[in-house]
């Protein structure tokens, strides 16, 4: 393998790298895990800097209790990790690509012989049991073929050292949130009955991509790990419809839920656009989501727990009628497909973690009505002095 | 649950439906297997028209063997179930929120009290042992709570059902083809030096959803599975990296590996494009891809093999003075993050699947050299008299 391959320039400084690998390692030792099988995307790109589009296929970082992450993937992906990540090219371990999508050979074999040349025949391994890229066969294949290890759940392992994030992470949210704020923006223009609702999402799209400016200068937009959602009139009370080429019909709201992206940073943020004069039960949802969420983020301050923001918001909107079973946020930030969420604490009933300087969450009460959706969300940095929501996008239902 | 909600359009008629779920369950017969959990959301597409990004939390549509097949998701995602899928509101069956990313309650649970429900608590129960929605935990919940089933790897199954493409499905990949022919030709305009990357992918992502026009009149896009790749210079020697902010240079080869999408159904195309004169060695490679592709194509009849137009593409490609290791093709059609393969057969020595008319393969024979990256492909269907790629767009290197 040749060294010749010139590194993008990383999105962190080598300190960065070092404390998260630190932290990593410190939970490691806590729970007797002597090395981690690192597949979630985003964690790989946490510890390593690695980014491309492969996680399609089986891939994974190992972390172990010294030397430098050792990233494993597919022969083709190699030049992309010796050019995205912050180690030396040693560190890049490529398996041969008869291993890809073929029945018969399952790439954890070929990552099994990596293991025992490492000495990890016998050692404790931390797998992310519940996460989209470690399927059953994975865990099979470990068992078969590197059987001397035993495997203990990591799942959220690394998520949980993501939680609080640095300076230079809160820097990369900025920029996305100034994107998703002018996307809105640009939607409150355009939407009118008669436009195609693609037409629109092509609109927005460009607007996420091509990015904005700040006082640093300008900067693209990068890929949200989840594709706009925007369903209109009573298909806005399910969640989770994409879009279709219909064409926006007066006197229905639509909810865009959407995100900027920068360097895979993500910052989320819904707003509901409705076209003609507003009836009176969505009058009321705008007023009872934006006292909820004014509520909710009074109550996120330093010291007090997820469940006590999600009770604020709960108790503002009962008093407008209303009522919502589901989560009202997550912890948001460095992301792939399918899901810009962190998968650590939810803004729920139950969820008693507290709330620290450097979290940054989306809050996301939405109100899946039954022949409505309005969403009105913030994406908030948690600071000394209280919840700082990253966009200044209106707070309110837009009408045109 | 109320039978209120208005159904969206299928995208095909009731009879596709039917003959899906029979051949389906004639290949579960065939191992023995009572009910199916298929979780890929292609699969759960193809059988029930379900169509949502809520992939990012535990889904599935379960198959027994008689009746409707049964939807499993999230209670937010129980209103989109029942707007789009062909059964009965009957056959959605919701979780509650609790279930959602909390290490304290995984949904499969749930799932595990609606089988034994269904009587399925001593069943022989295939699943999709590696696919990215079935997590190692997934199999864990259900030895442990529907303890009584047997389990089975049904990998695949579903999947190998899809391969032969019916008139209806066919049709849309051909309006696919559409889009991401005109893209193609847009690019070849837009891009100069200078130009910002991201924002020709704003353009990208513009008109891919925008859409296009047929002799049916104009419709939209649907975000294709993968996000665009499009490395420039030395940089694509990498296979998939997406982009950055940084501008196009004289001097360089960018290809884009982008797919037009429609309902969900996948025609991806590569093109390479150079900014100035493009040295003997690139040429060179433009030769031996378009006379490669050639080949294969022309290798591509019903009755041949697919290790058959592998081995039409290398020697063809040998002449030229390359080699290339990796699969140089796949199945492809309805497609759901992360990946718009189908994961059935590959394009490559030791996969001995005959061609058969209705067949839908992605031709992606790239060439990633040292410094530079080619990629010129295309997606063909397989007919009576041949291979008969989906899109005009020109068969060459672009050079501007």
């Amino acid at each position: 393998m040749s060294n010749a391959l010139p590194k993008r320039p990383l999105p962190f400084g080598a300190d960065e790298y070092a404390a998260r690998i630190a932290t990593t390692r410190q939970a490691m030792a806590q729970r007797g895990i002597d090395a981690l099988i690192v597949v979630d995307p985003s964690n790989m790109a946490w510890l390593t800097g690695y980014d491309g589009w492969s996680f399609y296929v089986h891939q994974a970082v190992i972390l172990t209790m010294e030397g430098p992450p050792l990233w494993w993937g597919r022969t083709m992906d190699g030049p992309g990790a010796r050019m995205t990540v912050w180690m030396a090219d040693e560190a890049v371990h490529p398996y041969p690509d008869m291993f890809v999508q073929n029945p018969e050979a399952h790439p954890y074999k070929h990552l099994c012989g990596l293991l025992k040349e490492w000495g990890l025949e016998s050692a404790t391994i931390g797998v992310e049991l519940d996460n989209y890229y470690f399927s059953a066969a994975c865990i099979g294949q470990l068992l078969a073929h590197n059987e001397g290890a035993s495997y203990v759940d990591a799942t959220g392992l690394v998520n949980w050292r993501r939680i609080v994030k640095s300076p230079a992470e809160i820097r990369l949210i900025q920029r996305a949130g100034k994107i998703v704020e002018k996307t809105h923006l640009m939607i409150a223009e355009r939407i009118e009955p008669g436009v195609r609702k693609s037409s629109l999402i092509a609109d927005i799209y460009a607007e996420l991509i091509d990015g904005a400016e700040d006082a640093d200068g300008e900067y693209g937009g990068d890929y949200p790990a989840i594709a706009p959602m925007a369903p209109s009139g009573h298909e806005a009370s399910a969640a989770h419809l994409t879009w279709d080429d219909q064409p926006f019909r007066q006197g229905e709201a639509t909810f865009f839920e959407i995100a900027g992206c920068y360097r895979r940073y993500h910052c989320p943020q819904s707003r509901t656009f409705f076209l003609g004069d507003p009836p009176a039960a969505i009058r009321k949802a705008e007023s009872a989501a934006v006292a909820g969420v004014e509520a909710a983020l009074e109550a996120a301050r330093p010291g007090a727990v997820a469940e006590e923001v999600e009770a604020a918001w709960r108790t503002t909107i009962a008093k407008y009628g209303f009522e919502k079973e589901s989560r009202i946020g997550y912890s948001v930030g460095l992301s792939y497909p399918p899901d810009w969420g962190e998968r650590t604490m939810s803004i729920r009933k139950g969820d008693r973690t507290e709330l620290i300087p450097g979290m940054v969450l989306h809050l996301i009460p939405a109100l899946w009505e039954e022949n409505f959706g309005l969403e009105i969300t913030e994406t908030f940095l948690v600071t000394d002095r209280g919840a700082q929501p990253f966009c200044e996008t209106p707070r309110k239902l837009f009408v045109s």
